[in-house]
């Protein structure tokens, strides 16, 4: 079977190179890289990774644990951290972590004992007490995204100033009765929407709004929102003149939902949600701006560090979020406003 | 180090049993499973995989390629995979593999090559012929979900089926002038909109209404499917009454743009996808179901059984879809419907 060498000698280059062009690691011009994935090709050359593994002790293997990849924030940030892996040469084993199933309690007590990988990105986990305690005894370096750690590095949107400017925004037109729609007490995913609930609280008190806060639960999906809303904007003497949804998904099923009541968006009712979410031009969503594929990117770049150099201090990335106004805020109906 | 007789005798059962129990292979009652787990996790007994894969030449793990993970369809295929194959013990390593990327070249030149996987599932991959040739080096089973293949397995709804379908159910309800929404000549997964682009024409033709035959290009996304439709039904004369979107995602692109520019739906447009996408029920859209998640847990286990027996002959599975009547769709205005 042939070597690098072989190959190297049939492109004309160093093993070195070679062996960058074939690895993806350093530096290599695309002309060089061409010839040598040619001549590769030629001798049906295949790289063995488990010969990289014997020399480096690393599996080349990233591990990404999350709780769901069928919604738009876990699937963009999986798209950012595999882009950026494979740009390294590295594979990605994706552990898909429902919160109270039974393949998630197998991943924390079987796969992830394994350790099959270099390091660990965990989006979005929220582990219980006794997952963090499997988390802390794999040994290898991790990385969270959204949440809160102390241990490891975290990169996260500041979900308590995104809801703040949500809210802000709306006081600023002029609302007052305004609503925090989505999450619940006993959600899962209950950082992310304790923060985010704080900081609408935290803007309605600073604004002396305090008596109008309140919180209608839901599932933190676009159905969820939906429902939500339809109960919310149903009786309309206690109807709200605006939403502030935990993210845009939830913003969006208010908007869906006040189409088929026939209240008009932003006219009788405005809406904003956090994310940027790209159905959010198309609902004209006035949002919080997160890029959740460059907090998978950036994610990458501080487990990779972290691999290399294990004594490495945690990194805490907080990132503060951008309004984007579209469409769906406005200025109050003065009928609205006026209760009294 | 405690090895499998230490935990096997702790936990009072045999070494097969204990073996089982943490393996997930094969069965065990869930009272073992828990106590031969609590044993392991005492003695901080961890299976080595390795030692599995020197045994059985098997690196316990699959490689699932697909071209996105953020939309719908392929989140859920990815679920229904990952599912499956939790149970059963196994790894998961996703490629992302984007069409006309970098990322993708290196996907077929480095990643696949390596060999990292027993078995590959490829999800509506559509490779053109120089990908084609690599993936038949591999020497691993594949089995493809979505697409043609006469090479391997391939497990797929009927698209030209589901296609007809949808244009028949519209036509009973007396529509003539009925456009198809979504995809172009040029796209990447050209195979699946050209047979539902195929089976809407034969339907069309087949009750004599080939002289109404129109396709409206647009992405496969929903904002795609609501520029396409604002397009299509701007100009009041040229609206057709009625829409087959080539998925639900475009069909709900196209509801949207309908109430935008206050056509009311199904009154003055009926609207038709494929799929039953989780935003479906909240669209009252009527649709072709197809169950991608049952997709990905039947390509696993067809995949699983060519690992078992590389000789096996390929499996192909075309499933036919349900039509589910929701409130999208009705008879056309008489006014619409009578053009003479």
């Amino acid at each position: 079977m042939a070597g690098i060498a072989d190959v190297a000698a049939r492109a004309g280059v160093s093993k070195a190179t070679a062996s960058r062009a074939l690895s993806g690691s350093g530096y290599v011009s695309d002309v060089t890289r061409t010839r040598v994935r040619h001549a590769a090709d030629e001798l049906g050359y295949v790289p063995s990774t488990s010969a990289v593994s014997l020399a480096t002790g690393r599996t080349q293997n990233i591990g990404v644990v999350m709780p769901y990849v069928n919604r738009w924030f876990f699937a963009e940030v999986l798209e950012g951290i595999q882009q950026s892996l494979l740009e390294r040469g590295l594979d990605l084993t994706l552990y898909d972590a429902k919160p109270g199933t039974e393949g998630r309690a197998r991943i924390f007590d079987d796969f992830l004992a394994r350790g099959r990988f270099d390091g660990l990105i965990a989006v979005g986990l929220e582990p219980v007490d006794h997952e963090l305690e499997r988390l802390t005894r794999i040994g290898r370096p991790i990385v969270s995204i959204v949440g809160a750690s102390s241990d490891t590095s975290v990169i996260a949107v500041d979900d308590d100033y995104a809801a703040r400017r949500a809210t802000e925004h709306l006081i600023a037109l002029g609302h007052r009765d305004i609503a925090f729609v989505g999450g619940a007490p006993e959600s899962h995913w209950a950082h992310v929407d304790q923060e985010r609930l704080a900081g609408y609280r935290h803007a309605m008190r600073e604004a002396g709004l305090a008596e109008y806060v309140r919180h209608a639960h839901s599932e933190v999906t676009m159905p969820g929102g939906y429902a939500a809303a339809v109960d919310l904007l149903g009786d309309a003497r206690r109807r709200p003149t605006a939403i502030v949804g935990v993210c845009d998904e939830v913003a969006i099923g208010a908007i869906i939902a006040s189409r088929r009541l026939g209240i008009q968006v932003p006219f009788a009712l405005s809406v904003v949600g956090i994310d940027d979410h790209e159905f959010a031009d198309m609902f004209a969503l006035t949002t919080l701006q997160q890029l959740p594929r460059e907090q998978g990117i950036a994610a990458v770049e501080v487990l990779l560090a972290e691999v290399a150099d294990p004594e490495r201090a945690p990194t805490t990335l907080r990132i503060p979020s951008r309004l984007v106004v579209r469409n769906s805020t406005a200025a109050p109906l003065a009928s609205a406003s006026t209760g009294e």
